[in-house]
C-alpha cells in the first residue's frame, strides 16, 4: 500500500477499508468470497499504467472490477492482490453521431450511456439485466435481450485502449466501420475477462433509435410451446427486436416483487421495431403466426410507459427470484444451443429440475437459443451447492452434446473452467498459449478462464 | 516431392508442372511473382494434417491458396515452399436451414454456395467482386457490397476447423448463435491470411433471402455529391441493403466492357430489401432524400434480370478497367474512413490522382466508408509502380490521419506491411507476439502481414 500510495496519493483511492474490501471479495452469486489485499480506484489511464507496472514488477495479481455484476466469480480475487475498481473512469469521451460511434471510459454504465445518447436519437443496444459497466461488458462478451437483432459485444466494439500485463499501453481497432488490417486484436480482448489486459477506453458502435417500437406478450400453456413458437417467429424475417421466454415460476416471482399482475403462465415477451410503416403489418403477421401455436392470449403494447414496465419486469427476473429466498444466493446456468434444439433442451431442463426436487426458474434470450435456469442455494450448504451443480452439469452436458456451449453470455470465470475444457478441447490449449504469450507472469485475473 | 508423394500418391495432386507452378506464383495485380517449389492439392483434412506435419518437421514454408483472387500478393510464395491449393476441398458438408447455418470445406466458392442455398430460401451475403473461395474470404476478412447491411466475414463465421503449424487439428466456436466460452479464437483466425493456420472446415451464418428487393441508380454531377448523399442515406434507417459509388471513369470502362449504356457520370447503385410492405415507402423516402442532393437522374429496378445486370456491372468494375489497358496490371487502394470524412477523402483522392497525372478509377462500398482507387500499371516499369505507390501512399496517409485504416477488406499481404505498422503502432508488436506463439517456426505464409 505504501508503494501504491506513491502512485496515487489520495488515500481514499488506495484503500483496505473493511467494507470496501468485503464488497470487492464477492459477487452476487453462490461463489465463495476471497478478499483482495487492497482496492485501487484509478482516475485515468496513466494511473492504470503505473499501478500495473508496479504489480508486474512485484508479481502482484490484478483483478479489474467494473460494477461486480458478473455471475461466475469473475471479480473474486482468489489469489489476493489488487482489486482495480474502474468506477471513477466514467467519462463519455467523444460522441460521433454521424459515424454512429462513441468513445467511453470503461466505468461508464450502460444506463448512463443511453441516457446521454437519447438526445442524439441514438442508443447502445447491449443490455445485460444488471446496469453493468461497459468495461465489464466488453470483458465478458455480454449480451442480452437485444442480441437477437443487434448481436453481442463481440459485434459492437470498434476499438480498445488496453494496458497490458507489463504496464504498456496499446490501441486496437479504430473508428472506421470495418478493417482488414492484421489480426483482430479487438475481438481477442472481448470476452477475455480481465485476463489479457485492462481496458482504459472503448469505442462502441451506436444505432438510431427505431422510429417505432411495439411490445407484445404471448401467453402459452407450456414452456415447450412457447419455445417452439419462438423458433418459428425467428425464421419469419419480421422486424423482431427482442424475443424473451419467461416461465411461470419467474412470472410468479416478478408479480410478487413488482406488484404486477401478469398471467402466471409461460410467456413470450416480444418487441417489433423499425420504420413506422413496417410495424403494423409485422405485428399482425407475428400475431397470426403465434396464434397458430396455441397461444392463450396475445396483447400488444405501444404506450412507452407500459413498454418500459414490461421490459423492466423481464430485466429484474433474477432480483425477483432472489427476493423470494432471503439469505440464499443464485446459481444460473447459461447454455446456448442451436435454435432447432431449443424446445427439446428446455423440456430436458424442466425434467432435470423436477427429477432433482429443486425449484428452478427458466427464462432467457430464446431468439438466440440462450436460456438460464436459476436456482437459489444456501451458500453455506455444501449439499445444496452440490445438488445445484449436478443439475447445472446435466444441462450443460445436454447442450454440449447437441452442439451448444456452456455459456452464451456470462463467461467462464471460476465456475465453468471444467466445461470450457470439455467443450473446446484443443482450442482450450491454444487459449492458454495465447494467455501465456501476453501475460507470461499470470498477474492479470489469475485463476479465471484457466486453472 | 518424393516425401510428399508418400503422403499423397496421386501424382497430379503433388506437382511441379510448369503451368501450375506459374499460376501459383502470382496474383492478378502488379506484385512480382515468385514460384513455389511444389503445388499440393489436398482432398481432406487428414492430408492437410500430414502435409503440414511434414512441412513443420522440415521447415518448409506453406502458402494456402484459395482461388488466388486476393490483391496484395497474399498467395505469392515469396520464400518458396509448398503452395497448398484448397480447390479440391469443395464440399458443402451440412446445411441447417432452421439454424441459419452451413458447414463448408474451404474450397467452396461463394457462387457455388449461393446456388445451392437458393432452394432453401437462404443466402450467404458476403460478396467480394471475384468468385472467391470461402477459405480465402475467411483468411482476408473479405466483405463487399452487402457489408453495409450484413457486416464482414468477421461477423459471419460461427466456427472453424483449423490445422495449426505443427500439423495438429483444432476446432474453434460451434453452431450456437452466440458464446462467451473463453477467447474468440474464431475471430483471431479470421483475417489471419494463412499465417496462423489452414482452415479445413468453416461454419457460416446464413440469412433468409429478403421477400422483396428493389435496386436503384442515382446519377450525380460530382463524386463528392454522390458520396455526401450516401452518408445521408445511411443515417436514415431505411432498409438499405447495398449502397455503392461508381465514378464516371469506371462507368465508361464498364459500358465498353459489357456493352451497357449507363450514363457516364458519378453514380450511386443502391438496393432496398426486406419484407414487401416495407419497400415501397422506403424507396420513396430514399428517392426524396436523394433528390434533395442534386441528383440528376434516379431510376429504380425491381425486375430481377435487370437487377442482376446492374450488380454484375458493379462487380466487374476491375475487369472492365483492366480490359482497357492490355498488358498492364491493377494496383488498388483500399482505405476505409469514418463515414463523415468520406466526401473529403474522395475529394482528396481525386485531387491526388490528377496532381500526379495518372488515370485512376474510383468506386467502392461507400456505405461503410470504404472505397478503392484503381490504377493500371506496367509491372515491368519501376517508374510507373513508384508513381502509383506514391499516390497509394498519399491516400493511405490521409485515411490514417483521419482515423481510418489502410485496408477495409483486402488485407495486408506483402503490399501494406509498412502501413500496418504505421497504423497499428504497438498493436503490431502484439500481433507479432501472437504469430510467434502460434507458429514459432514461421512456416505458415511467411513474409505476409509481417516482414
Ligand atoms: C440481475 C443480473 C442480470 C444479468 N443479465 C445478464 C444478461 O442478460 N446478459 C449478460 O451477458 N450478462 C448478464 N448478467 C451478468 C453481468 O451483468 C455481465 O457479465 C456484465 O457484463 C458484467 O459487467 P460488470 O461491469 O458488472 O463487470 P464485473 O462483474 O465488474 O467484471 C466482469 C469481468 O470483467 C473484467 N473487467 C471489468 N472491467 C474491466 C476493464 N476495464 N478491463 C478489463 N477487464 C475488466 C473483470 O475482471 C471480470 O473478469 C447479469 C447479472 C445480473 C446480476
Ligand atoms: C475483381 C476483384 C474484385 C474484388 N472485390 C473484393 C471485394 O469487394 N471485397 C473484398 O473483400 N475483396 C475483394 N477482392 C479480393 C479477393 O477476392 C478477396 O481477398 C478474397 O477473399 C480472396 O479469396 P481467394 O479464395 O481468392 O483467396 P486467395 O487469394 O487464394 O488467398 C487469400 C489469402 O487467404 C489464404 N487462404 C486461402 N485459403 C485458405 C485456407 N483454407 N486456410 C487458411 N488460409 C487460406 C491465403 O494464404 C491468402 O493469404 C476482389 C478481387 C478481385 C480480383
Amino acid at each position: 500500500m505504501a508503494e501504491l500510495r506513491k502512485i496515487i496519493s489520495d488515500a481514499e483511492r488506495v484503500t483496505n477499508n473493511e467494507t470496501i474490501i468485503e464488497q470487492h471479495s464477492q459477487d452476487l452469486t453462490y461463489h465463495s468470497p476471497y478478499p483482495p489485499e487492497v482496492v485501487v480506484y484509478p482516475k485515468d489511464k496513466n494511473e492504470v499504467h503505473q499501478v500495473i507496472t508496479f504489480a508486474y514488477q512485484h508479481n502482484v495479481p490484478i483483478v479489474p472490477f467494473g460494477v461486480g455484476s458478473s455471475v461466475e466469480g469473475h471479480v473474486i480475487p482468489i489469489h489476493g492482490g489488487i482489486s482495480l475498481d474502474m468506477t471513477l473512469m466514467d467519462k463519455i469521451v467523444d460522441i460521433r453521431p454521424q459515424e454512429f460511434s462513441v468513445k467511453v471510459q470503461p466505468g461508464v454504465t450502460r444506463e448512463q450511456l443511453n441516457r446521454k445518447l437519447k438526445s442524439y436519437g441514438l442508443f447502445f443496444p447491449v443490455d445485460p439485466g444488471a446496469n453493468a459497466s461497459i468495461g465489464g461488458m466488453v470483458a465478458t462478451n455480454a449480451s442480452g435481450t437485444n442480441a437477437v437483432r443487434y448481436g453481442t459485444m463481440n459485434n459492437q466494439v470498434l476499438g480498445l485502449e488496453v494496458v497490458l500485463a507489463d504496464g504498456s499501453l496499446m490501441k486496437t481497432g479504430g473508428i472506421s466501420a470495418k478493417s482488414s488490417a492484421g489480426y483482430h486484436l479487438t475481438n481477442l480482448f472481448i470476452g477475455s475477462e480481465g485476463t489479457l489486459g485492462v481496458f482504459t477506453e472503448i469505442i462502441l458502435k451506436l444505432y438510431g433509435i427505431p422510429e417505432k417500437t411495439v411490445s407484445a406478450k404471448a401467453v402459452f400453456s407450456t414452456v415447450e410451446q412457447a419455445s417452439e413458437t419462438a423458433v418459428n417467429i425467428i425464421s419469419a424475417g419480421l422486424s423482431i427486436g427482442r424475443i424473451e421466454l419467461v416461465d411461470e415460476h419467474t412470472i410468479t416471482a416478478v408479480n410478487a416483487y413488482r406488484d404486477t399482475n401478469f398471467a402466471e403462465k409461460p410467456t413470450l415477451f416480444l418487441e417489433f421495431s423499425g420504420m413506422e410503416h413496417w410495424i403494423e403489418k409485422d405485428v399482425a403477421l407475428g400475431k397470426s403466426l403465434i396464434e397458430d401455436f396455441d397461444c392463450i392470449d396475445f396483447v400488444f403494447e405501444s404506450d412507452p410507459l407500459k413498454r418500459t414496465e414490461l421490459w423492466e419486469a423481464r430485466h429484474q427476473a433474477v432480483f425477483a427470484i432472489q427476493a423470494k429466498y432471503p439469505g440464499q444466493k443464485p446459481m444460473s446456468t447459461d447454455v446456448c444451443v442451436p435454435i432447432s434444439v431449443l424446445p427439446e433442451a428446455i423440456e430436458n431442463a424442466r425434467k432435470t429440475i423436477s427429477d432433482n426436487g429443486i425449484e428452478g426458474a427458466i427464462f432467457g434470450h430464446v431468439g438466440d437459443g440462450n436460456y438460464h435456469v436459476v436456482f437459489m442455494v444456501d451458500p453455506q450448504s455444501q449439499e445444496e451447492i452440490e445438488r445445484a451443480e449436478k443439475i447445472n452439469h446435466d444441462i450443460v452436458r445436454f447442450a454440449i452434446k447437441n452442439g451448444g456451449t456452456c455459456t452464451g453470455e456470462h463467461g467462464i470465470g471460476i465456475g465453468k473452467i471444467d466445461y470450457l475444457q470439455e467443450e473446446q478441447g484443443s482450442a482450450y490449449h491454444l487459449m492458454k498459449v495465447i494467455k501465456h504469450a501476453i501475460d507470461s507472469k499470470n498477474i492479470l485475473n489469475p485463476g479465471k478462464i484457466f486453472n
